[in-house]
């Protein structure tokens, strides 16, 4: 079965498009010189490839298994956690301060999309790690830190993050997990939370739990949600494990996908309280809490990329190695499938749009990299703006896009491909869960239009048309036909997106259900757009690299730009019709009644 | 768990806008009168409800077992297939001659829909029977006839289709099964066919093969294939049931979706030749197995519909009964999530587009009785024209729509969605074979714009954008705002589809490999611009019947219309213009080389 290899050049490449090349440059990021991230890339696409990747199935197969002892992970699954840990690898992104490595997030963005390629199920291990760390190390006590910290980024113990409960799922608001406050200063928790990613498992030998809950007398609603941490076993004064605390797994779901990752209902409290600890001040676990979210949003963002990658790369292999029929033009009987123009077209579109997808996302963990490290306040802050603004549309377009791409996965392999053996429907299957968690698409479209676009009246949608204009500027001045044709329809795309900001930005101030109405359509047009825009960046690119190297790397890349511009970024035109058109029909549901 | 209730008011409407008034006027049908059929609708729902929707679950989660004695199917499903067969349904639309009831398609094809909404992988078993029956009626000698079609009619033998082999999918040119005659008249097969539906099972006594073969001296290619009909049992002369036949079913397969239907790898001859005979002629079996074929592609088109009406019904519950979050517009706190517009937009979303898939089938239905037995010789020919030219869009877009609707049917149960015990996952996985099988998507659409566009030079098409001007007519003389404004939106469409048809036809000329790399894109704007013409039709049935009874169900259509039209037609603009902008990238796959 063919097995994942990490797209070094593609991820080398969006690198570039996304301006990588300042990024050494910034205080704290020195050591981020191409030859040293050349090679944490190779060495993570060896990892990805040769340790992961062949476990993805087995995951599949085996799924975890739970007891009333616990939860055991897939054959092969604690033997490769031991060697990533052994590796470095969970400390890549994390602070120097307790033991991280310190690379950028533009570093640690394409590495954690091979660990979501090659093994999705698995990757959810350390990406939920790393956000329980972030959330310490953002918001927690020195004390804190320094007990929990420096084994959650060595990979020693786990994380996860405890939201939801039965009743509060989108709506966080609705937490009735309680902490009562003890003489000591520490909390008792008492609740149960549901669909906790690694709630439980057999990887480490403790669990750091960050638990929303409310304090007795908090205020209803999301201002009363404290955050805690709940290690499942206890952390005595000198770092040793001590007593086991009063938090166990008590089910785990039987999913469509990701069998491998153990969804787990937790229960605190059932003898007496689980023991925790506040993070940072009473009531401000949300703001806490969506530090973290923001993190893992961009990260299951990733995902759609990468299964859109893993999909790719098989029903790649699979084309040109499936003989069936006759060349069209040339009539040679039995070719490879790969020659008939719709297998192409649909392996085409699966490689423009998850690069699309990879673009955006990579120019956005650049920007986070400025946001944070940029000496200069105003690129700092503008590029914070950037952030903001497209989180969404990484989160919410890429895992449509996600879908989208594993489903044509599939539909290459013909028959093959609802045979589960061949590995494509499990990339379907996997995928499907990210259009879903961490905020599902209609939150993510809400997010978009409420908090990012009307909340400050446009004003940073404005800066990132500005910013899209400012490369339709230069692809006309670049005295290339072909890529001015480019500039000329992304003009015409990049105006509509912003009518379409502006009709919204005045239709939510008299309906605001006819609005939201348009909310997801909204997100696909602008994730269209801004996937054309970043095509059009890497057509520059690549016409310059072209002239210089000669590589047909480059000459490729122009093509695949054109090939988005002519199959994907028509469906703007639909999407802004849609928002143009936007009425309150929605909020008639009785139309829905048969 | 909400169970599957036939939406009888959604199919009626839906034939009454397919014209079915006129079809218990065409000889031969004076049966299926308004009243028999209403009649006939109430118990097959009745039955799907009652006793099929209840075996979904379990035929997902037991699937069926194979041993070396043969398979057995889930626990009741024997039961069910006994109270189905006992009942006459498989009789249904079978002539009458052998036993069947032999009414219209238009009344099978609702009764049809029932059955794979309620439960699609036992509604294979009868699909296959009933097609391999159809291909015996149409080119069986009166003895084969005589021996075979009592049985499988009543429901008492199964029946199958042996087309595909491991090297001859989508390509049949390249069977390479044989058939050896033998002194007496009758042939000994030998080889091996795979994905053959219901190939084996527990629930008749016999199961009737039918079989593609290669005799030794047939030409090569697709003109050297004949039909063989081979039965598992051998039948006696005296209708009695003899030796078992040299057949077996050495494995199924694991897959995706649809558990509970065996999909069998067939072995023909291993222990000196599986016993057949040849139906009508020998070299023309690919063209006898077409018209089974194109019976069997409106059925599954037909199973998109009916995964996308059980999708719909277990979304549109949990969203009226799932309480989370805050209303936009009133404020009201812990409202079921059907009052969230983007919820309600998705709902309204997989309604419209599943109703749209609905009236373009039951239209193809209608049509198809036309062709069959209209007394006019010229309605004959223009219907039988409609049929063979839309049977690729009812095949390829239904099924589109099928993935599209199911899988936001997993979208609006959220977490919930992702979890098996929902069964909202179960519609989005078995739905996932509907755009494979009878032909992938690419295969309709290349068939579309291949031998049903360019083929005649554009005269069938040509006669369907007259069929749909006619009705634009109809809406612009309504003399009602609303119908009028419709006409105008549906006006320029009808005209851009009629564009990239003419732009196809001369593309195929000059560049045939780029009209082919548009096909799917066509058939897609093709689906999209039927579903609004069908809803055009719709809206002026309700308007009119809205002005004599004042049921709100009519009002609902007119606004469900509306939706459509700001919500999906949309996206014909976007196909339309890939159509038009069709290049040949796609002939240069180099560019896929990362």
């Amino acid at each position: 079965m063919t097995q994942y290899v990490a797209p070094i050049r593609d991820m080398q490449f969006a690198l570039d498009v996304a301006g990588f090349s300042a990024i050494p440059s910034l205080p704290g990021f020195e050591d981020a010189q191409p030859d040293v991230v050349a090679a944490i890339l190779e060495e993570a696409g060896k990892f990805a490839g040769n340790a992961l990747a062949p476990l993805r199935r087995i995951g599949d197969i085996e799924g975890c298994q739970w007891s009333d002892a616990g939860v055991s992970t897939a054959p092969g699954w604690r033997e490769a956690w031991e060697a990533f840990r052994d590796a470095g690898w969970p400390a890549l992104a994390s602070t120097p301060d307790f033991g991280g490595q310190g690379l950028p997030k533009s570093v640690s963005t394409p590495v954690g999309e091979m660990w979501q390629s090659a093994n999705m199920a698995f990757s959810l291990m350390p990406m939920l790690a790393y956000g329980a760390a972030e959330a310490l190390f953002c918001n927690a006590s020195d004390e804190l830190k320094k007990r929990y910290l420096p084994k959650m980024i060595a990979g020693i113990w786990g994380g996860t993050m405890n939201l939801t409960e039965p009743n509060a799922g989108s709506d966080l608001a609705a937490v009735r997990t309680r902490a009562e406050p003890q003489a000591d200063g520490s909390y008792r928790i008492f609740g149960q939370k549901i669909f906790i990613t690694y709630g439980e498992h057999d990887l480490t030998e403790n669990i750091i739990h960050l638990v929303l809950a409310r304090l007795p007398d908090a205020p209803a609603g999301v201002k009363g949600i404290s955050l805690f941490v709940v290690p499942k076993v206890m952390v005595n004064k000198d770092g040793s494990l001590g007593e086991r605390n009063d938090v166990k797994c008590i089910s785990i779901e039987h999913k469509l996908g990701i069998h491998a990752s153990p969804t787990c209902v937790m229960s605190f409290g059932d003898a007496g309280g689980a023991v925790g600890d506040l993070v940072g001040q009473t009531n401000r676990g949300l703001e806490y809490m969506f530090v973290m979210m923001n993190e893992a949003r961009f990260n299951v963002g990733l995902q759609g990329i990468a299964q859109g990658e893993g999909a790719y790369q098989k029903a790649f292999a699979y084309a040109r190695e499936r003989i069936q029929g006759r060349d069209t033009v040339s009539g040679e009987n039995h070719v490879p499938i790969i020659r008939h123009p719709d297998v192409s077209r649909m392996l085409l579109r699966m490689k423009v749009l998850n690069q699309a997808a990879r673009f955006i996302a990579y120019w956005v963990a650049t920007q986070f990299d400025y946001a944070h490290a940029h000496p200069d306040p105003e690129v700092k802050s503008r590029s914070n703006g950037f952030v903001d603004l497209l989180m969404p549309v990484v989160k919410g377009w890429s895992s449509e896009v996600g879908c989208e791409v594993t489903s044509l996965g599939v539909q290459v392999h013909g028959g093959m491909g609802f045979i589960e053996e061949t590995g494509a429907a499990q990339y379907f299957r996997d995928a499907r869960i990210v259009p879903i968690y961490e905020g599902t698409t209609g939150i993510q479209a809400n997010d978009l239009i409420g908090r990012k676009l009307m909340r400050d009246g446009g004003a940073a949608f404005g800066l990132l048309i500005q910013e899209m204009s400012t490369d339709v500027t230069r692809l006309f001045d670049s005295n290339n036909d072909r890529l001015i044709a480019l500039g000329i329809r992304l003009r015409e795309q990049v105006a509509l997106l912003d009518s379409a900001s502006q009709h919204l930005l005045s239709l939510g101030k008299s309906d605001m259900a006819a609005a939201l109405s348009v909310a997801v359509p909204f997100m696909h047009l602008a994730g269209i757009v801004c996937g054309a825009w970043q095509w059009g960046r890497a057509a520059l690119l690549a016409a310059a690299q072209d002239n210089q190297t000669r590589d047909p790397y480059f000459a490729a890349q122009a093509a695949l730009a054109e090939f988005y511009f002519v199959h994907v970024l028509p469906g703007a035109s639909a999407y802004g019709e849609t928002v143009m058109m936007a009425d309150s029909t929605v909020a008639d549901s009785s139309l829905l009644l048969g």
